[in-house]
């Protein structure tokens, strides 16, 4: 019973009030434990309070008013597909426009200066425009909204787990995200346009969905009824699957993503919606891009990343080759666990000591002018010329110092967008590059990548691991081919380049969106890692296997705090304005007795409904004194959702704290109740498969002697010695 | 309230007792009834029973010993995908061998008969070998394992659904089913061999995860964890998508089948782990028929359908295709619902008339008699002669009128197997087929797969549907080819046979996991139909939405039985051989006061651990009598799993009657319960999200009132005329 480390500093307190808080990207007070979980997330509700005005409504829909529920979210998962396919065609463009003016200056330059000397010159232009393009999207995360920074998909992870990130899906963010992502592809980095697809797919739903911008104070007074968190995370999966789908290209891949992180919350019929929402968003996509490239309605570009077509089929192996296959895992995976391990620590360090906005644009603008440096020598040394050839599609192919109708290989892979570059190394013919290049090349870009993420910057890490493995394949391919010096087997090293970006992403890849399930394994790694960093309170799948002697009577807070049935006004002020027992959930019992004594549960009711009923003052008294006085319905809860005022901001007179307020006809009636003895793993079953927020347990008597929260269940983990339970600290 | 039409015949009692049972394939006795739900169907436990054994066990194994059950999950995975693919090969086989001998000896029959006259004979042997492979198929089917007839998809849904299905998953069902599909696909009926891969794998899956196989009366001794309803169904999603990627080459396919049929109770783990049984069968299939093909290690023919390579990019269409392929789902659709209804009104034909097995077996060679002589007239009478080209891949080819290095039209697609027929319909050349042809093969074909599907042999429904689908596509083509006059552009009537094959099968498909998922969309409304006809409790993915109004009060069976903590043998059983209340879980209360009252809830005990316990005689006398008396152990509840003996055969002496039974250490003491006034949908919704069984309601003093169970949810269906409520009969 007692092989538990504990660690526990309780501090019951949990907020969310609007202060600057931590989050995802690091800028932190320069403390940092690896043993706490941060009470400033929030949870999401995904069980319905169905309380009286709930079930009064449903009741009087009729068969057909589903029908036009349905339709409508049909509807809102159409737009939401057709914005997100826009948004994506946006930043190609965009990063296509940019990038390009750049290497046309760049290459102008050197093609100036290789002859009378003075390279140097050329170098400092790039290195000064890398450095510009990535301030300016640097400022703008840094500055702006911090939670735009990284791919997105880590923080869009919690949310479909049930996490309430603060800002995470607001018009505002996902400007930013756009913007910088932009930037930072076009500055150069050793970063991708794709993870923040994601993300903007999921803000884009959220903001949809809802009917309205806060942003922007515009409510456009439709879609009132899906404003609930269960409604409004259905929409969100559709969101982030329409983003994945635009970025790859790959429908299923985007909804097998959603199906990985929310399937708890799952049905067919939203299944169906998710996958309408992605194949819109990939049409929409590329309908645009086809237009935009001039030849309408040839939809070859169904993704940002393209992988273009292989000549040889590339899922026909000889039977040996399915061996190398599988020894390519064993190198891709200490790769990316080196990755993962270093960058561990990097984030460390930086939540330590870059924490404050202009250090971050800082080391921001330093990695762009060392990405440019490092590039710059790597192409200036190497000495691998190639024979440029008539089907050469390399737009920003260097001479350098090659000889006339010859190339500089290494700038194939270095003065390019990590995108193309990827597609070099897939599809270039045998002989384009040597083994040295190829292997510098991985070093190189290994170092620079695990550098760049993490920093503030919106950008993803897909394409930077993805061409870590495509050269390290190919590298791979050529030595095989030199060693077994029969050219007709290994005739194909881009074979190789796709094999080694498949094992580079953890397990084979036959089609892509396949490839995309294992991105999720691989980079998933360092997501997990980034989410524990940042002490989220991210449920996993199930409770750690040993923890079947913890029950729900240790693992829940208590006392609780409860409210009567019909309670003093004053009372639940005060309650509600105590800093230190933030809580979010009340039960709510027959008959507190006055002597500490546990009441019966009766109900349950949130923070955001006594605020409101508290605004509205819904008191006895005024009930019964004025006839007139307008009933409270369930629009009003919506209207305020989901950024309901502080206590602070409601005034509540000294008379008014006399008056009573009846809960019954708000509250949530059939909380969901476990007794004491429940084990963690049950009680964790519960909560997970349905999305809860508030977990009430109950004596043999049916009174409330404790809740569980998801901070109580989260903070059980499996460490080094067994079981181990995190801290509870407040930011 | 009150808008719900009643159609209760309470009849409480639900049973399993080995009697032989109608289930999903028909046989029953002439009456037939829409409106009821048979109470044949007994629910598996999704949820643990987490008794005090079973905690105590959890507690003791260490964290390796979790590592190691893991390990073991991971090698039965291998193992399932291994058997599954193996048997796939095995029917690939048998069926080109034995459809080989006959298309070799009717066209041998035909040439000599073309000359001489006397064509008849030719179609008399041809109908006459048709009808003896059927014959000897449906005699296995209909006499030895009924439930092998059909796909067995209903059937594995119904089971992933948590409907447990008498025989559904026993050795003696695999070998039927794949005796009988090897039958009736060599006999020429239009099926496909798709369908019954996977309930192969499903057995398959529920056979090894236990380790033993009651058919064969053996028991290895291993795996004996995961003797349980939890554990094995998860093998059997796993197994079942081994099977979906059998039978078509695709993994992601696997994993969504069973996403989509039992995703509540999933996990991130448990979906690697189906994706790795995928991988190993499609490899095992692909490797085993390359051996058999002469080419070991040619990896190209991952599934037992096979659609080739197209030579242009199927998924790069102009705009106005675009709007060409939409246009396809209308006829899709209407020919799908077509096939539905038909084949709805067939199966109540079936239902009333057609149930003894001679009966059967009679109509199935009915069946295969006129499916020969059909397709022998229309190649007979059809002048659709084609030149025979280098490169022409019909292995049947037929001359028959046809001038000499001619051959005959039709006779590719109704001389052939249906796969090959799918093949020749993608590939052959433009101008391979006649319209007239095209159109007079769909309407046959669609005829006789309506007829087909529901006869007593063991048959997938997938391949016809994709054939006529293909059929009509392609004919679509040639005639749009005709109208535009503009060869160039609509050059491959074989694109428009893929896109009509997939429009048939609902929506468009780019590649083929995407097929498969359309496939479940189309073909599942064939077999909801069947499900619903067979009257089985099965539970959709959420209430229906007009049933708020409806709470666990009027759901819930009540009064409940309700035992003792500590009970009288003699009540138990008088309980448990009680044939008019059938129950199969009973609340344990605190103390049953006698004035009928009902008690403090304070567990469930199954029916199947009290008759282990009377089996073993756990009697409190004993105990304390005896000390030597071994404690009853976990072991002894999975040795007897799943098929524990009936409560008539235990023999409990007048002495022992007058025994007591401690029940608290069996029971589940923390069973999931709800308050009487939670609604239908949140009743529903934890019902389906934990996989429950029983489900305790209780008042606010936390006494048993009622218990709800599937038959009580599933009742509650959208009619016409709003919320319907089924009859629930005893067969």
């Amino acid at each position: 019973m007692a092989n538990i480390s504990k660690k526990v500093s309780w501090s019951g307190r949990g907020d969310d009030r609007g202060e600057r808080t931590p989050l995802l990207n690091g800028a932190e007070d320069g403390k940092y434990n690896r043993h706490v979980l941060h009470f400033v997330f929030q949870s999401l509700d995904y069980d319905n309070s169905e309380n009286q005005l709930f079930l009064e409504e449903e009741r009087r829909m009729s068969h057909m008013g589903f029908r036009c529920l349905e339709t409508r979210r049909w509807v809102i998962c159409g737009l939401i597909g057709f914005l997100t396919g826009l948004i994506a065609c946006l930043i190609d463009i965009a990063v296509e426009k940019l990038a390009g003016y750049k290497y046309s200056a760049v290459k102008q330059n050197i093609e100036k200066f290789t002859e009378f000397g003075g390279l140097s010159i050329s170098l400092i232009l790039w290195a000064v425009l890398n450095s510009a393009f990535v301030m300016v999207g640097a400022i703008a995360v840094a500055f702006f909204e911090p939670i735009a920074a990284g791919s997105g998909i880590p923080q869009i992870k919690c949310y479909l787990n049930g996490v309430k990130i603060p800002r995470v899906v607001r018009l505002k963010t996902l400007a930013i995200k756009v913007f910088g992502v932009i930037c930072s592809v076009a500055g150069g980095l050793a970063v991708g346009k794709e993870g923040p697809m994601i993300h903007s797919g999921a803000v884009v739903a959220a903001g949809v969905s809802q009917g309205r911008s806060t942003s922007l104070k515009k409510d456009f007074k439709i879609f009132e009824y899906f404003r609930r968190d269960t409604e409004k995370r259905d929409f969100v999966s559709a969101g982030a699957a329409a983003g994945v789908s635009a970025a790859f290209g790959a429908p299923v891949g985007g909804v097998l993503f959603s199906l990985e992180e929310g399937a708890s919350f799952w049905n067919q019929m939203l299944t169906w919606r998710i996958f309408f929402a992605s194949m819109i968003s990939t049409f929409t996509l590329n309908f645009f891009l086809s237009i935009y490239h001039g030849k309408p309605g040839e939809l070859s570009s169904p993704g940002l990343i393209n992988f273009g077509r292989f000549d040889s089929d590339v899922s026909s192996y000889i039977p040996f080759e399915s061996f190398i296959f599988f020894s390519f895992h064993f190198p891709g995976g200490v790769l990316g666990a080196l990755f993962n391990v270093i960058n561990y620590w990097l984030t460390i360090f930086r939540i330590r000591y870059i924490h404050r906005p202009c250090l971050q644009v800082m080391e921001a603008m330093l990695v762009a002018a060392v990405t440019a440096t490092i590039s710059f020598a790597m192409i200036y040394f190497s000495n691998d010329c190639q024979p440029l050839g008539q089907d050469n599609t390399e737009e920003y192919s260097l001479q350098l110092f090659c000889a006339d109708g010859e190339y500089n290989s290494m700038a194939t892979a270095f003065f390019n967008t990590p995108e193309r570059s990827v597609r070099s190394l897939f599809h270039n013919p045998p002989g384009s590059y040597n083994p040295l290049t190829l292997g510098v090349f991985t070093l190189a870009y290994f170092v620079l990548a695990v550098w760049t993420y993490g920093l503030t910057v919106s950008a993803g890490v897909f394409i930077p691991s993805l061409l870590i493995g495509a050269a390290w394949g190919r590298l791979f391919g050529i030595l095989l081919s030199t060693i077994t010096s029969s050219q007709s087997i290994w005739a194909d090293p881009g074979k190789y380049a796709l094999i080694g970006a498949a094992a580079q992403l953890v397990t084979h890849a036959c089609h892509l969106c396949f490839v995309l399930l294992e991105h999720e394994a691989h980079v998933c790694g360092l997501y997990d890692v980034h989410i524990k960093l940042q002490s989220v309170p991210f449920l996993h799948w199930e409770a750690p296997p040993t923890s079947h002697w913890l029950t729900a009577r240790e693992v829940m807070s208590s006392p609780v705090t409860c409210f009567n049935r019909v309670e003093k006004v004053g009372r639940i002020v005060d309650v509600l304005s105590n800093t230190s027992t933030n809580h979010n959930g009340f039960p709510v019992v027959a008959h507190t007795t006055e002597n500490d004594e546990p009441g019966k549960i009766c109900g349950l009711i949130l923070r955001s409904q006594l605020i409101v009923l508290l605004k509205h003052k819904v008191f006895v008294e005024r009930a019964s004194s004025r006839l007139s006085h307008r009933k409270l319905q369930l629009k009003d809860f919506r209207d305020a959702y989901p950024r309901f005022p502080p206590i602070q901001s409601i005034h509540v007179s000294q008379d008014e704290r006399e008056c009573m307020m009846d809960l019954t006809e708000f509250m949530n009636p059939t909380p969901y109740t476990v007794p004491q003895e429940t084990s963690l793993p049950r009680v964790f079953k519960l909560f997970r498969a349905l999305g809860l927020r508030h977990l009430v347990v109950v004596d043999n008597e049916n009174r409330v002697v404790g809740l569980v929260t998801r901070k109580d269940l989260a903070r059980y983990h499996l460490g080094k010695d067994g079981l181990e339970e995190l801290h509870l600290a407040q930011t």
